[in-house]
């Protein structure tokens, strides 16, 4: 994408995009355009939705609480949706924020809350969660948002596992070789990464996970990290070694 | 280091630790391990001084002026100190706290804020990041602290940079091969990795930066990375293929 268009705001939305057609926001995005941004008649704004791509569009009305656009050209293809499956024990709020944050900054397709053993909540709001994730792709530039999956306990997570992806996990004393070498050997696969709560996996989820024959162990490394270090760290081998950082 | 000792508190402490002998801590530690958590004589501690490896510790006096701690055994072996260099551009107040943290986390050597054209805090409380990287090492069970050096401009850091450390930049454009295959070839080097600010280097910097001889660029993947969490993911991937955790 042309770094001209980098300050622009970007918004998504739901609506198909395509030339010379014209938009009416909600209220909020309204607000923030008109209020917040100060944004008038004429000023560029990005639009995206997840399918068509980012378009560039222009104000043609600066109403607080109906602007109104018009989509002038399409400045970016439609990245793929993302393969990658990413299941973590959910932690509190602001933490939580900075969790699906970082997961739409690492190209994650799939979001899914895991209640375990140790996990901190047990009750999520979906709609935070989902707006998260939406932000989150607005300000890094992240074409696709991942979807956010309603929390499931890691028992009938493993109940519908599908046998055709693996599922990765870090533990330390269950990985055999180094983290480059196993994730190697994935290439080409469906894989997904679960990161278990601060606290950890219960000696018997542990066993549990370790014992099905589609689950990976991977070290993070000889320290301990914090679930959101270990959630960015993991990814980050992950994209990079089989993932679309090559 | 045996995990039943995983649930007590860390502490960082300056002294020599030998087997037998006795430390007294200062207000501030007394205070938090005798009111805080509520110690009392014959509950154990584990301390450590980024020298000596870790030592099993019991409360032989819980005053909340001054506990005193009688070294039982050592638990763990002192960690070498890390090689790794970590600069990075500083953010505000907890953002900053944050970075810190993972760095230690991540198991950086040397932790140095450097100021760029668009940094966005130029002075900097230098004991609250020393302290920041202690507790962090205290959580984490991380044996060694960081250094944590004082902020320094880019273009002092560039004039002092030595010859024989790599220093490895997030650069998307320049960046030539994948970063697995070009971090693979530093296997050896002495490396340090530099983080710029969420605006990123000016053309200037970013120009001076890619020219110099040392500088190897590489790409943290498609999407656009706000400034900690590249860090995270740059400092895991070095670790993964070049560093500790192998």
């Amino acid at each position: 994408m042309p770094r001209t268009h980098a300050s622009l705001p970007r918004l998504y939305v739901e609506p198909d995009l395509s030339a010379g057609a014209q938009l009416t926001l909600g209220k909020e995005q309204s607000l923030y355009l008109a209020a917040v941004l100060r944004k008038s008649v004429g000023d560029e704004v990005v639009l995206f939705n997840g399918r068509d791509g980012a378009w560039l569009c222009r104000l043609i009305s600066d109403s607080k609480k109906s602007v109104q656009l018009e989509l002038v050209e399409r400045i970016a293809g439609q990245t793929p949706v993302s393969d990658l499956w990413y299941g973590f024990a959910p932690l509190k709020s602001e933490r939580l924020d900075y969790v699906i944050q970082k997961a739409v900054e690492m190209g994650v397709g799939t979001i899914q809350p895991v209640i375990t053993r140790y996990t901190q909540v047990n009750r999520l709001k979906h709609e935070r969660m989902v707006a998260n994730a939406i932000e989150a792709a607005e300000q890094c530039e992240v074409l696709s948002v991942p979807s956010v999956e309603p929390e499931m306990t890691l028992e009938r997570l493993i109940d519908g596992w599908p046998a055709d992806r693996t599922l990765i996990l870090a533990d330390e004393s269950a990985a055999s070789s180094s983290p480059v070498e196993t994730l190697g050997s994935l290439k080409g696969h469906k894989v997904g990464i679960l990161i278990g709560p601060e606290g950890g996996f219960s000696d018997e989820e542990r066993a549990k996970l370790i014992a099905l024959p589609y689950v990976v162990p991977i070290s993070l490394g000889p320290r301990i990290l914090r679930a959101d270090t270990a959630a960015v760290a993991a990814l980050a081998v992950i994209q990079a070694i089989i993932g679309d950082w090559r």
